[in-house]
C-alpha cells in the first residue's frame, strides 16, 4: 500500500507534543512521569497503526497507562487525531522505528505489551522479521517486568502458529489462547481496525496472551 | 448417539487375538514382545474409534509399532476390520477403559502418544475428564519417554485452546501447532474418520504437537 505523503503531519504532531513524544529515548526509564498517575501500570503496543485500539483501551482503562509505538508517520496522526476525540490523559504515541526497545525503555519498565497484527513476513528468510523471533522475546523480557506478559493478536494463521511455539520454546507460558475471538462474545476486547475489517469478512482472529517466567 | 449392540464382537475379536489384546494389563512393560519388530518405537492412540488413523499410520509408518485404545466395543470392532484389510503387522488393539494409562504401561514404554478428536468435556464442571487435565498429563509423563510427545488433533476449539494452555502450564513445549491443518496439502496427515467428516463441512482442524521436558 502507498501512503499518501501528509506533510502537515510533524506540525499536527508537533502542536500535539503533550500526546506524541517529541524526544522518546530521552524517556529511556521515566515514562511514567509524562503521566497524571505515575504509579499506574505501564502498558505498551508495537505497531499502533491508526490507534483504534489504543485510544480504545485508554478509555477503558483509565487505571493504566499506556504509550503506542508507530513507525509510520501517515498512519501515526490518525492514532493521534483518536486519542485527541477519546479525550483521554494516559495515553501516548511515538513515531519512532522500534527495532530495539531497550534504546527506549528501562529494564523492567513496562507491565504489559499488545503486539497487534504485526506484519507476518511469511517467508522462511525473512523469519528474523517477525516481531515473536527470539531476538525480540530477549529484548521484551528486557523492558518487562518480572512474570511480563504479552498479548498477541492477528488475522494471519502462520504468524499465530509460529508465535505459539516460538513463545513456548523460548520459555514462555501461554495463559490465553482464542483461534477464533469473535465466535463468543468478549465485551472487553478492544479491536483494531484491522481486527474489524477482517472479522467482517468472516475471517478468525487469533489471540493468545503469554508470560515471561 | 445409541450405539447399535453387536452380540458377535467378542467373538470376532477373539477370533483376531493376534490383533486385539485379549489380557492387555499383563503386557505391562512388555509391548514390544508383541510385534515381529520388537525394537522399533512404540505409538500409542487413546480412543481409536473406527481405526482410520491407526489403520492409515500403520500402513504408512511400517518402522514403528502402534497400540491402539477404545474403549466402546461396537466402535472398535470397526478398527479391528480396517486393521485387517490394511493388512499390517504392527498395529494392536486394546478394548479397555483407560482411565489410568499406568496400570497398562510401564514407565518409559511409550515413544509417541495420539490423542484424536477426544470428548471435549465443554462445561468447566467436566474439566477433570478432558485427556489434557493435568492429572492425565501426569500419566502421559510417567508412560512415555523422556523428551515423549503428545500430538493432539481436534474440531473442538474449546478442547484446543485449553490444551495448549494446560500443556504449557504443565511446563510442556510446543513443538508445532496448526490452526487449520486443512487449509494447506500435507501429505503425511492421516485424517480419522471424525476429521474427514468434519473438515469436508469446511470446520477448521486443529493440531499441535508438544513435548515433556
Amino acid at each position: 500500500m502507498r501512503l499518501r505523503n501528509k506533510p502537515w503531519a510533524d506540525d499536527y504532531m508537533r502542536e500535539h507534543d503533550h500526546i506524541v513524544v517529541q524526544e522518546p529515548f530521552e524517556m529511556l526509564g521515566k515514562w511514567s512521569e509524562l503521566f497524571k498517575n505515575p504509579k499506574a501500570p505501564l502498558h505498551l503496543e508495537i505497531g499502533s497503526g491508526k490507534g483504534q485500539f489504543i485510544a480504545g483501551m485508554g478509555k477503558q482503562h483509565n487505571e493504566i497507562n499506556f504509550v503506542g509505538i508507530e513507525l509510520v508517520k501517515s498512519v501515526i496522526v490518525g492514532a493521534l487525531k483518536k486519542v485527541l476525540d477519546a479525550d483521554v490523559d494516559n495515553v501516548r504515541l511515538v513515531n519512532e522505528d522500534a527495532q530495539d526497545l531497550r534504546e527506549l525503555f528501562g529494564e523492567n519498565e513496562i507491565d504489559h505489551l499488545y503486539l497487534n497484527f504485526s506484519d507476518p513476513w511469511p517467508k522462511n528468510r525473512h523469519e528474523k522479521r517477525r516481531l515473536t523471533y527470539h531476538t525480540f522475546l530477549d529484548q521484551y523480557e528486557k523492558v518487562l517486568v518480572p512474570g511480563g506478559e504479552i498479548t498477541l493478536k492477528t488475522d494471519n494463521k502462520g504468524l499465530f502458529e509460529y508465535s505459539l511455539v516460538s513463545f513456548s520454546q523460548y520459555g514462555m507460558i501461554l495463559e490465553d489462547v482464542s483461534v477464533d475471538l469473535h465466535a463468543e462474545e468478549d465485551p472487553l476486547n478492544v479491536p483494531t481496525e484491522y481486527e474489524e475489517k477482517f472479522s467482517a469478512k468472516g475471517q478468525p482472529i487469533y489471540r493468545c496472551r503469554a508470560r515471561f517466567k
